[in-house]
């Protein structure tokens, strides 16, 4: 299985000498190289010879050098320009943020601005809902990160965070038609970042709180539901949850098991593990026990941190109070939000029958798929590479477009477990092991995500 | 003259009887009732009727829905749809926040998003200057506003304030190509609005303080100058001051007049009046007297706040103490920045000859033109509707785009008078008594300014 990605991929334009073969050649040493060419377009035959652009996936920045360098020997070969793709397309950021319609002339400024916008201003002064018919609080997003917990990547601080939050203000608007706009900030005290986003929050229709670490993220996301009539949400606990409550909906079906006779075991006691747990406690799970690097999380156990407690007290109901080796037996079900390779064979041969193993470590898993294809019933990763992924993006833009249309002043549990149903019931027709949610770029999931979020807001009496 | 105006324009759908004469009793009809159709368009024949979208300007909105009333009597004439437009327009607010690239395919998210993201955040993690070439931090700004002083609206909370900050980033983009992004704030105290576009510093490249009532603008944006390392812009001060420097510039060209020579009346102490006070006296006017609701500010005078205590130190050579009669006697040019109708002819005739008079409260100036064109060498207001509309727009756009080009830290005293010189430039060759300054919607102004101030950033030696 080849490991090149998109992530490491090098457009090069070359010069390539005018003679048959020379293509063949070129081609042929990109794949001795290990390259993977997945763009090519001839764009000018000039005299003797012939410009190409070309795409190369490589596996890692290294190799991306090592094939350029290779190529550049080649013979009837010349390399005329050569860009790391991730790097070329982040020059200058991933957004824009442009007017809803143009600005020709005079009369078009005197509506959009004065003065013409007064009237609306004191439209508003008069009655402040009407800032959600006529301005873009309505459809906008915070997208709130202090940069503690990017992806796997740890405390990396608010300007190295930019890019990340960035490219989720690019899926809220792919996918969710939402606008979201990154606002990285320069704390990391949990007061702070509360008292920022209050302050801030006339500006926004919704909070979408993002890699912000665990224990801060129970205390910050807990004070803005609090403090805001605006969705708050933060996204690695109750995005990660949703999904993982999709998936394991449909993987109980497949395997024939019914949530409330499940037995569960969920390794990571962060913000997605803890979240994790609420969710499935909420949809009916009996048995849950999650794992931390002392072992099993039990009532009675010492230096418990925010989530933790609630842990203990509601998770565990057996008392098991080892290892992860000691809790994996007999469990239905593994979720792993934890580090990689911590799972062995051997544990997950100690489970139930047809385990159902969600090893969601990215991007390397707590097991990978190839050790225990033979004895699980159901394997989940956070990888595009494998069936099954596990992605975010499946929840996110469909929840905050249904709770900003429904004029939402908050997200609550039963919104949760609606968005989990209606991400499982998109793929329920054509069930498969391999199929137990659906692709991440399938774009018919936000629709009906957003559609099931109005309709439980409705129930829950939270509409504006 | 009509004061019909696009700010109260309705856009009707009507179907006129399709017989000779039924458009031009419409038309008549329209001029008749005192509008005045901008637009129309003939969109569907249908049977005996046809169908037509006309967009008519009132000068009230009294006035609009009396056309309408009026025009739904006409024989031969169904008005099937009428939308005020400028509410129409604010529908959903005026900004889309968009990707800069799309997202077609798994590819595309792994370069956008995770994993490809990840290494441009362990670069910038390494390097964090970085985040000016791999973020929108280089081309994005923040306007920022408590809502205080909106407009002539005055106080009108950061809700209401909204769509005008939304105004202003159309204006930033459209003009400077600057990602501007609207930040109302639920504070009104200067230290809390201090800590907390500190906190958000890290997202933007730039802050432009707009709408926020004197003294709190002037303690906040030099707090906020002091602590960031990114241009702090205070719009209300200092792009009226740069754009009436450039008035008075050409005005004193076409007058025969030399700046350091020059006698200056400002009426109005607050944030436009203290930075216009400010920036003539940077470029040489030896006289000003600012006065405020109790006459003139003068060094003794008592209970001054921030700004005045400036002026009061650095203006009124001649320790006038008296009010706006007192001073005008022999100025050379008036610039007011108060209250509607506070000047009187028999003021004007007073000052000295050929007179510049700068009367830019707005919507209604301290004297109307109309009552002064005889006796006035240079008129300019804050109105379209006039010659020489004293506009923000000539200044802030290219203010930003150039200081945020040349990796500007500042914005310092030197760039702001290399701005205004490149406006009042921009028309030197053709100028007029009636084009002292640009048109408000001149492309060629901010890339002008743009350059002068990437140039002055260079010789200030401020640039990152």
């Amino acid at each position: 299985m080849s490991h090149t990605t998109a992530a490491f991929s090098v457009r090069l334009v070359v010069r390539l000498h005018h003679l048959p073969g020379t293509l063949g050649r070129f081609a042929t040493a990109v794949g001795e190289l290990g390259g993977n060419i997945t763009k090519l377009s001839g764009f000018e035959v000039g005299g003797d010879s012939i410009t190409r652009e070309i795409v190369v996936d490589a596996e890692s920045e290294d190799h991306a050098n090592a094939i350029v360098l290779g190529l550049s020997d080649m013979e009837g070969v010349e390399i005329l320009e050569s860009d790391d793709i991730v790097f070329h397309l982040h020059r200058g950021g991933k957004l824009d943020v442009v007017p809803r319609f143009p600005l020709r002339d005079r009369d078009d400024l005197s509506v959009a601005y004065t003065p013409g916008v007064a009237r609306v201003c004191l439209a508003i002064a008069a009655d402040e809902s009407l800032a959600w018919k006529y301005t873009g609080r309505a459809t906008t997003v915070a997208v709130v990160s202090d940069g503690t917990a990017v992806l796997g990547l740890g405390d990396i601080g608010p300007l190295a965070s930019l890019p990340v939050m960035e490219g989720k203000a690019m899926l809220f608007k792919e996918f969710g038609d939402v606008d979201a706009f990154p606002v990285v900030l320069s704390t990391t005290d949990p007061d702070e970042i509360i008292e920022t986003v209050t302050r801030l929050a006339p500006s926004f229709g919704g909070v979408n709180l993002e890699d912000i670490a665990a224990p801060a993220c129970f205390v910050v996301e807990e004070a803005l539901r609090e403090a805001l009539d605006i969705p708050v949400f933060h996204d690695d606990q109750h995005g990660t949850a949703i999904v993982v409550l999709a998936a394991l909906d449909n993987a109980c079906r497949l395997t024939e098991r019914r949530m409330r006779h499940l037995r569960v075991v969920i390794a990571g006691a962060g913000a997605a593990g803890v979240a994790i747990a609420k969710i499935l406690t909420n949809a009916g799970v009996p048995d849950i026990v999650v794992t931390d690097s002392k072992g099993a999380v039990y009532e009675g156990r010492e230096e418990f941190s925010h989530g933790k407690a609630w842990l203990a007290e509601h998770t565990n109901p057996r008392g098991i109070t080892g290892g992860l080796e000691e809790a994996m037996v007999g469990a239905d079900c593994f979720i792993g939000v934890s580090r990689p390779n911590i799972v062995t064979r051997a544990e997950v041969e100690s489970m139930a029958a047809q385990p159902l193993v969600f090893a969601l470590s990215n991007p390397d898993p707590e097991i990978v798929p190839e050790e225990i294809g033979d004895i699980a019933g159901v394997i989940a990763t956070g990888r595009s590479d494998y069936p099954n992924q596990i992605n975010n993006v499946l929840a996110f833009p469909g929840i905050f477009r249904g709770a900003l249309d429904a004029g939402a002043t908050a997200i609550t549990e039963s919104m949760k477990l609606a968005a989990a149903d209606a991400i499982a019931a998109t793929v329920r027709d054509d069930l498969r092991v391999d199929r137990i949610v659906p692709e991440a770029m399938d774009r018919s999931v936000a629709p009906a995500v957003a559609e099931a979020v109005i309709r439980a807001a409705v129930r829950a009496g939270v509409c504006r």
